[in-house]
This record gives structure tokens, sequence and C-alpha cells, in this order.
């Protein structure tokens, strides 16, 4: 089923403000060389096995510069390409083509890169039930994209913001108090249609945030056995996350102490762009 | 001497943004469980080794929140940070500071990443004249930042975007016919005060580029006897640019060819993260 | 516990926006009659009981205008005024106060209102369990004030947008197929920080809600016996949302039933400004 | 006469960022459980009597969803519509309908509720020449919606903001001295395109502002024996606005004055949204 | 009595705009050559004969990149300033003086410009009653400076826009079938609180706008002594505008007509800068 | 060759902020005097001759209110038009045509009197080699358009802002201590692919600037006979600009001095508009 939660309108309004950065007072170079009525094909080839992800930005991109531009697509969000395979052909203004080139690879290549990385971490997972998952670590400005890469990649959606879920950490307690009068005020004052997710370091915190019924609750940095025990502890009473220490490696014995998903920052902060070129 | 590319004004509307992002309609959890009144001192710390970038959006995105915070600085941007290193130290509203953690985190870890990635590249160039360049890849709406990531970093400054610097490649020189007829074009008709760049795949390339008096010659993807021989061929005639198959590993070896500058995505695309974190 | 859900800077730029709709191309009135220098004292009095919301606004509209505007509160948010009572005095600058009273006015007035009402009904609620809360029928550009005062007033809040709290509905579920099959393609897909509430018409709908573990079952148009008996099959096994028919009247007997909460677009949509007053 | 007032290009600003405001990170549900090409149709029909007023709007947000979205209408603004009338069928991607339905509704609902409060005061003025005309009370961000919906609910329209009518008040008069040196300072530095309106709370004002040709004359609370000797010493020498204490009960015997427009906040104040819904 | 129509928050918007305009990427120049701390002190000069217009903005725009810069101003909007005249003195950062110096200098000397050649066309009119009056015809994105340049000059104020007073013209006649017919629906339709100004290019159609009362008669085109006639027989009934072929050279004999106001674009569209300039 | 500096998409959103200033709150003479349906057909003539610029904005200015507006164009950017000629016809709605007329004739008249300008400049300077160029000195907010219109004109472009070129004043010289010093930093320190500008005023100056191999050599405010032995002394090793004194009458003289280009704000800041109108 073909999922968009990137609005188109919302899309063109990043798209300006990227073409509005790198073309400045113009593209003094295509326009002087380059004549309005050019016409040309490029291929949109991928030099990288990965999986892709930012076609309909791309298009949008192109489209931004002229309406008139062809853009037919071969393979779309989520699929995986290989080395070689041509992804999209464009067709229309040389000049388009040639200004939009730079912005349409950058959105690309990084959500590409980004879908690619969540892919390996959920591969890596193998049969275990849990799930990778993002957090918050992502750069400014450019969050609802890298979200909708980690998602086309695998990943299962962690909060979007400090305002879609409740998560009460190491300060959140000290200030309260304790675990349980910070589950209670905030049940007591807020919103019935968030979830409250608790951070715990330790078995007795794990033991707390079961008593108070939290929704989820996040094993932080423990090892794989404090985390085996947590989960017995835990049963089906909630959604189970591990975090921290979370790496390619580690990730499958992670999975295996039966937690539900395991988040990690690694797959947008480390991931490397995917090699997707323009070829004319 | 201490430099600023960065205007404060500019920066204080992108953290505006880059807050409302994370922020959304309230941070259900932190307003909830902390009065308005609390007052903390955290300490922003790092756990990696590298080059310090961005300490002065760090100060704008607290400020934004609460204009009373108050923070010490113990390192500059550029300078070397170890780990375990003490950054800075933030006091005031509790809130303030818990809010605007992971975005000044996101700022800074990414330039940092940055800034220390570009720094291994101009060391491993050793003593050869040549400098790391960057380039147009970068993250869209993110620009700015990443450019002075790698300014601070030691790079040199490539063109900011497609106004400022001409640059003439494959398919320019295609719809112009030739390297000469695509300069005499733009020399006739566009600004005295940007630089013409042309770039060159072969050594005949080259030649016609000084011939036409190119301003800078950008050899792309020659072998290192090849760019030896540009190198030799241009002389003090222009600057000379290399690009392509440039990596850690390979760019000491490009440098000795006695280009100079240097010209790679990498040091801003494939940068990771530095681990900096916030303690209470 | 004084709660802030809505973040100055936020609020400074929605001020600016509608001081700009006001104001246009100058108050041609005052700025022509009044010098600059003329200082004034003004009181913000109610003439109406109800519940104050918006205090910080105002402060935000007459800081805006003249920074060296002093303001001295009497009452805060969520405080209960009484017709007569001086909420703050605000002295400075007499042209600022004048051009800043029918936007600061706009503010609190329409945000008392929404508190007023809502009070209302979480008071017609007695001593039963069950808490008022929001639609998201709110006025485009304004709901974040809108749920900040249906917050005050003393209401649960619903979710903030469509992107914060899953809601399926009965059109969602004819194209699943089921209710049960919708659950479980969100589940399977989408985040695990967002709740799923399911909308029931009917008692065999709520049945299949519970099987399927939905977070919170919204009884949609169900009389007080449906109601009634849904809550005994539901439990303790989901959240339960009482919706449709909600009036002043009808809220007690509703309440009876046993459900969570109660929503209602009523106590924002139906809500009518309360009489506030800059008296000089 | 059809009269369009609001500029479609400024009305589809509003609409991005009010459907941005709804939409957030996405509708995690429809996306989700709909796919990209399913097809519905939906009827707009409304539940209670009123006046339209919004369909234009109802247009583009839909069309900003999709630009596919074909909308067949039945009624147009001002037109009376009575509870079960459909007033337009919507057809097209059953994503965008679902995602647009609520804001969609917001603007009609609001609007609609709007105009139908001011037709009842303009109705109830009867035989009476006066004409209802509305304040500057309006909600922050949304005036321009809110004066065109009481615009088509026939009323005439008072000043859009501070700077498109002169509106001399108690403060003005204090510091101008008097009526009369007030308005003469006025005429003698601003716009001569510009109305002078003056507040008169007793006959001796009134008669002040007569020879000082002041073009509208405000009877400010007074009551209506106060206001119908005013309407006769006023005569034809200044168009006459009565204000204060209007209600729906009140004003038939404040037209019988003679008045020339009777100004009401309630038209928008309190007016309450319309019940129209869109059914699938 | 110092009047002030553009508000601060507003100008501040401006500037920043205006200033990224000019900074780009950063002033490579200065922020690489001059350090940080460096303190300049700099005279603003004119070296024209003129009118000051422009000084709080110029105040702003180095507000805006150093809040530390202290201006002291010998001169103020309005006054008479003679060649040699230093107008303030600015002291502070040298990087914020040099990077806003030609930002500052591009208001001040456009405005200053404009205010000085209203004064002109003020001046030349004698001791006859009429005062000069401005269009619409300004720089897009610039009006509020130009028009708030015009007042400083001494022109009385034209309508702002087209929403802020009716203008009926030739075309508009053409449509409603006669200018009675025009008037009468405006009337019947709009606003009471703006005034109709009918455009009469004869004698016959002055008659027809005096018998329905127009509040404003602009005489396009016509001779003196048409104009002169066309005074005669308007009388007080209503204000009365010439327009059309004004010159520094006719604008006296056009002003001895008896008409109330002159219009003209020249104020604007036809001034030169001032010549003022920032010596170090 | 058609060049085009100015995007669409870029343009487009400057047309919308320029219709909302000149709109406001609706057109309220023209939509209530004109039916929606109406057509009309309208010629765009010039009244005097001059270069045309700006044809592009006029259609996007009419595009933007009524998307079926039909322009057929006569003549393009960079044509010589006479008073007399017809340079488009425009055909559609009649309230399109009109809303939009003001605003379109303000973008073209003023970018085609500065094109006109341009163009003297250019044919004052007849055989000799050098070109006009322009300056900073432009419009805030308004840059990217009079830097158009001067290309059109036929002026070769300076730097657009202060960070695509490098200039070295009075200022910098004295921080930094010497040329030599200046230049020395900022080529060991910035980008590569800016040129370097000093500002010389003596002959010393000059000889210093090119021992240090600066890229431009400006000559400020010298006498022709100094600006001639200048020419001598930097022969080929820089590109030369003459700035200062320069007017319609100095400009061959300055020119026969051998300079490159010669730069002079005038051709923006005392331009004139050029008189086009649009004839229903």
């Amino acid at each position: 089923m073909p999922i968009v939660l990137l609005q188109d309108f919302i899309v063109e309004e990043h798209v300006k403000k990227a073409l509005e950065e790198d073309i400045g007072f113009g593209d003094i170079t295509t326009d002087c060389l380059i004549s309005e009525d050019k016409q040309i094909k490029a291929k949109l080839n991928t030099r990288q096995n990965g999986i892709l992800c930012g076609m309909n930005i791309v298009e949008i991109v192109f489209k931004t510069l002229s309406k008139d531009i062809k853009i037919t697509k071969f393979y779309k969000d989520g699929d995986s390409i290989k080395a070689g395979d041509t992804i999209a052909v464009i067709e229309g203004s040389a000049r388009a083509i040639l200004k939009g080139e730079r912005t349409a690879l950058n959105y690309i290549q990084r959500l590409s890169g980004i879908a690619t990385e969540t892919r390996k971490y959920q591969t890596a997972i193998g049969d275990n039930k849990a799930r990778i998952t993002d957090t918050r670590k992502t750069t400014p400005g450019f969050r609802i994209f890298e979200k909708y890469a980690v998602f086309i990649g695998g990943a299962r959606l962690h909060r979007f913001n400090l305002s879609d879920c409740v998560m009460i950490k190491d300060n959140h307690i000290q200030f309260a108090g304790s675990i349980t009068n910070a589950v209670n005020i905030i049940r007591e004052n807020l919103s019935h249609t968030h979830k409250i997710e608790v951070e715990c370091d330790t078995i007795e915190q794990v033991k707390e945030a079961i008593n108070v019924k939290a929704d989820i609750i996040m094993l932080d940095n423990m090892s794989c056995e404090e985390m085996k025990k947590s989960v017995e502890l835990i049963g089906n009473k909630a959604l189970i996350e591990a975090s921290g220490n979370v790496t390619i490696e580690t990730i499958e014995d992670i999975a295996k102490t039966g937690v539900d998903v395991i988040s990690s920052s690694a797959i947008v902060a480390k991931a490397k762009t995917l090699d997707i070129a323009l070829d004319m």
C-alpha cells in the first residue's frame, strides 16, 4: 500500500526555499549558455545499492522550475535499487533540469541514504519481533523528511516532537520526586490521547513503571541480561523500547531479549548519502 | 582572529523554526512536571574528540526560550575538544534548558561532526599546499550552517550557490559548442566580479581552458598522473581544483600533484555527528 | 503548578501578525493626536464572571509595541474572576496602549470565553470521574490558543492534529474492511508512540474494538443506556470517550454512564467572548 | 451581483497554514488505511438553517490537497440554506477529502455562523433604513474572513483596521483637549481620503461634532431618546452610527431612532458555528 | 508633534529581509579583516540639502546587527538638513557598522530623496490652500516607507491601497452605466466608513458627481480653466483633487484654481536619492 | 540569446506580497461594480521611448489574480520601444485586469526606467571597450529586480551582495594595516572562488594592489589623468573599475582612459520610471 506522509503542498514550500538557497540571484552559468527553448533528457541513475526514497520530492523540484517537465518513474519509494539501475527519466527544459539537479539530488541522496541505513538495521534484527525506531536527533528544519525516510526504510516511527507523546526522563523524575508521581501528575493534567513513556535505568525503575501503568517502558543503556529480565517482568503490560549502545553489531542481541522496538539515532545521524546521479 | 560568517539575526530565525518543529503544541512532559521558577545548571560535555562548531547557535537556542539563561563557554568554534571536556556551563530555567536541549544538540552535534571530518581531510593533506574545499552537496535549508562548519574545520570555501561563481560543466560545454565559446559568452555577458571555473576531464580540455584564461580549472576524475601533468601545464595561470575519488586515503596523493584545492562532498555528506551531550 | 504550553517566541510571531492586521499603514488617529512621550495608566477590568485566560499574550501584545510597558498582574490564567475585578494595571506609552488595546482584548476575551465555557461543562459533570475534552473544531490559524484555553478551563486535551493520535472513523473502517483490519494495519505500519482510538456506533463495534485492543474507544452518538452497557463491556481495557449530543443539560447524565472523557466542540465553537475591557 | 472581496491567492496562503496546523507530520490514520488511488464522493450538507458563507474557501482547501478534486456547487455565498439541503458534491481522492474535511468545515461552519447571525440582526431591523455593521472585535489572524462573512450576511462594513478611517474616542479627545481640536489636527495633518468618525457620549458632544463637520457621528451607549434627539440635530450633516447595548431584542428600537448604521461586535463575537457536515 | 506612522516591529521585519538580501552568506570581506571586538565611531553626514527622513530605520538597521550600537541624533525626520551637516553619530562594533552601512543608506537616501521632492512641490504651491498628495505608484514591497516619506515631506496622504477609499474611474463608470449608478451601487453595498472619489474628465461628469454627492471629485487631466469652473460648481460640496500634468512648473497654476489637493506620482517615482554618507 | 536571471517561482512570491500590499482587504470599487464574468481586452502601451524590462513579471501579476488571463506579447525584455508602441495585449477577467493594473505597472515602469537609463550610459561610452556596471545602492527588498533591469539595459553585473566578491575599502585597509596584509589575510582564509577587489585612491595604492595580485582594482574618485596612468601601470594584470563622479557627461572621458568597467549608482538610484500605461 503506497503511503504518503509528506503532503505535496508542504514539500512545495520547502523545495522553494531550498531552490532559493541554491539559486540565489540566478544560475549565472546555465542562463547565459543555454537558451530557453532547449530540451534535454536526463536519467536518474543509482551508483550504489540501497532503498529509494524521495521520488516525489525530485518531481516537485523540477516542476517548481518548469511546469512542463515530464518524469517517467521506474521505481517508487521503498523499492530496492541496485547500482546501475535507472530510477527515472526526466525530460524537458534543459535550463530547469540543470538548475534543479543539485537540489533534487540533495534531497534524494540524503533520504535514500537514511532509508538504506534503516533497512540495514531492520534486516540485522532478523526474525526477532523487534522493530527499529528513530529518535528526535534530526537536522533542524529537515525532520519531516528524515522521519519520512526512516519510515520508508522500514522503521516504526517514534514521536514526531515534544507534543505527541509524553517521555519521562531522569530530570523529570527528579523534579517530580518519583516515576509514580510523574506519571500521576501527567495523567491528571494532560491529554488522554497521548501515551506515556518512562525511561528506566534500573530494574527497580522498571517495576515502578509497570505499577503505574506506563504505556511504554524504555530500557535505557541496560545490558542484554537486564533487558531480558525487564522483558519478563513487563510481559504484555507495556510496550518495551530498548535504547543505548545500539549498533549494527549489537542490534540482533538486543532484539533477542524480546523488546518491541529498538531506538537508534544512528539511522539518521550516521547515515551516509546514497550515490545517485543525474546523467544527461 | 575570530571569524563570524553567521549573522545572529539570521540564526535566530532558523532557530525559531527548528524549535517550533520540535516543540509543536508544547513540551507536554516538561511543562507539566517542572514549575516555571525551577533553575538548573547543565554541562555541555563532549564524549568524543573533535573540532567544536556551533557554540553561538547553542546560545541562541536557549536564549530564544528564556532571555535569562546564562552560558559560560570554555571553548570556542574551531577549538579541538577531547572526550570528557566540558565545553560550556548553562544555567537558568529548567524548563527552557530541557526544552531546548535536543534542538541545541542537533545543531552542535552535526556542525561539530562536519568540522571534525573537514579537519581530518585537511590534516591528511599534510605539508602539501593544497586545501580541502566543499561542494553544493548540502542538506536543503541547512547550507549556511554546513558551509560555516567546513570553514571552521579549516576548508577553503567553494561557491555558496549558483550565482556567486561561474562553473562550466560538460553539459554547458556541449550546449556552447566548446570551452572557448562558453567562456567567451560568459565573459561578454555576465558579471566581471565573478570567477569562471571550467570542469576538465582531459588534458586537451585543460589546454583549452588555459588558453581562454579560465580563473579556476577543475581536474575532474583524473588520475594522479594526469593531474600532475595538468598542474605543470597550468602553472600560475589558473587556480587548480581537483575533484572526484577524494577519500581520506587518496587525498595526500592528490595533494602531492600540486593542485591548489581538493573538493569533496564527503566532508559534509558523509560526516557523522559528534557525540556531545548535556548533563544536568 | 503554573503550566505553560504556549511558548513566548511562538506567541510573539502570532501577535506581530495580529498587530499588522489591525494597524495596517498606521493608527492614523492615535499617532496624529497623541505625542510620543505621553504616558498613561490603564486598568484591565472584567465586566463578567469567568475564568481568566491569555494574560501572557496581553503582555506580549503591549511589549511588542513598546518595550517599556509595565504590567502589574493581580490574577493569572485559570483564576476565577468576577465582574468588577481589576485583572491588571498597564502603564506606559499612551500610543502603545491605545494601539494595542483592541488586539490584546481580542485575544483575552476569546480565550477567557472559551476557558469559562469549558469550566461550566466540567462543573456540570459534578462528582463523576469524567472529564470534558475538546475536538479539532477550531478557528483556522488559532488552534494553539484555543487548545490552550480549554486546557486552562480544566479540560483534558484531545489530540492536537491528525498526526498525534490515530482516530479510526466510519470511512476508514469501510476502506479497511473492518475495525480489526484497520487497527492491525495501523499497528503493523505506524508509530508505537501513538494511541489508537476507534469510533464505535454500536455495541458490536465496541466488542470488536475491545478484542483488537484499541487504546481508546469512542462511543459515538449512543444513548446513555448503550453507553452504560459499553462501559461495562470495556471495563479497564480501554479509555472510553463519549461523543455526540453533548450539551450543558445532557453532560451530567452522560458522565454518569461511567465514561472517562466527554468530547464536545461546543466549548470552543459555541463559546462567547468574555467581556473584559481596558479602562483608562 | 456576485461580490468577491477575498482574493484566491490570499486565501490559498491562509489555507496552507491551516492545513499544516491540522495535518502536522501527516494524517497517520488516513494515509495508512486508504490507498492513493481510492476515489469517493461526499456531500456537503447543512443540518441547520442559515446563510451560506465560505464556498470558495472549501474549494481551495480540497484543491490544495489534490488538484483533481471536482466540486459541484448548488448554492453560493449569501444564499439561504435549510437543514437537509445539499450544498455541494465533492468528488475525487478519498485521502484528500478525508484530510481536508475538518479544515474545510472549520472555515465554512464559522463563516456561515457569522453570516447567519448578521442576517438575523439585519432582519430584526425590519423596514427601518438602518443597517447593521461590524467592529474590529475579531479573531486575531482571521479578520479578513470574519469581515467577509458579515458582509455576506448583509452588513455594511465598518473600517477594516486602524488605518482606513479615523475614529476619535474619549482618550483621543482628552489628549487633544476637545473634539474640535482633535478633528482640526487630524484634518490638517492626515489623509483627505479617510473619513473622520467621532464617538459622542452626550448631546453636547454631538453638537460639537456637527459644528466641526465630522463625517460620521457615533452615538455611544445613549438611550433611545437621546439618540432620537441626536438624529434630529444631525439631520443630513453626518452619517449616524449607534453603538452600545445592541442586542437582537433592542435593535429594532434603536433603528427606529433614525440612525444610519448600528454597530455590534455580537455578530462576530457571539455567533455560533452553523452545523454543516460532510457525508460520504 | 512627532508623528510615527511606521511601527518599529514592522520595520524590524523589513530590515531583516533587507539585510539578508545584502549580506547573503556573510560579509566575507569585513568578517575576515576586522575582529569582533573592534569599535568605531561613524558620522552620518549629508552632502546635499534636503528633508531628512528615515532616522528610525537607520537605528533599527544597526541595532539588528548589534544590540550595543549607540546612536546620537542631531536631526529628526522632517527637519531641513544642509550639505555638510552631521545628522547623527553612530558608535559601536566596527563589523556591525560596516555591514549595515549600505542597507541603512539605501533606506535613508531614498526616503529623504522622496521627502525632499515632496517638500519642493508643496513649496511651489506657495500660499494657495492646496496640498500636494501622492498616488499608488510606488515600489512593490516598499509602499509603507514611500508613503511615510511623502507624509514627512508635507504631503497629505492619499489612499494607502485599494481597500481604504473607493475610487471610481472610467472603466468602472462604463461597467456601471453612469457615475450615478456607480456611486449608488457602492453606497448601497459597501462600507459607510470609506469615502467615495469619482474621477471626472469633463464638466458634465463633475455635475453628475456633485449631484450624487461624491465625497471627493478628481479633476483628471483638465485645463486650468476647466478646473476653475469645476471648483466654482463644486464649492463646499466635495473635496476637490487635481490630477494629471502636474510638474514643479505647473503646480502653482493648478493650485490657483482653488483645488484642495493636487496628486502627483512624481514625488515618489521621479525622486532622486539624497546624497547622505557614513564617514568613519 | 534570451537570458532569464529571474526565476518564476521567486517572482511569484514577490508579486503575491506586492498584490497584498495594494489590495489589502479587497478592491472595494472594482469588486462592487464589475461582475465576476466580465471580460475585457487591454493594451499595454508605452508613452515614452525606452528599453522594455519586466514583461515576465507583468504576466505573473495578472496570472496570480486569474489563471485564465491571456497575454500576447509584441516585444520582449531588452527591446527598444517607442512612444505609441503597443507592447502587449491582455485579455480576460475585467476584475483581475483592473486589480492588477497598478501593481503590474509599478514593476514594469520602474524596471524599464532603469533599463533605459542604463542603456543611455552604455551608449554614451561609445566605441570604447568600457562597460557600465551597477552598485549595491538599491531599494531594500527589490534588489533582484533592479539588478535584472541593469543587466537587461546592457550593464555588466557587479557583485550581488556582500558574500559573492571581496571588496577591500579604506576602512578594511586601515584595520588590516595595509592593502597587502588585507589581501593576504583574505586569500589565506576565504573562498578560492571569489574575486578580490581593492579600492584605490592613489597611484601608490594601485601599485600595491598590483603587487599583491588583486583580481580587480577600483580607481576611486581619481581624475582622468590618474586613471590613465593607473591603466598603464595595471595593463592586463587586473580588471580595472572606475568609480566616482560618473555622470552621463563624464562617462565617455572616463571610458577613454581605458578602464574595463565604470560603476555608477545613478543608473538605479537616479532613474525615473518609464511612462507605460494600460489602456482598456
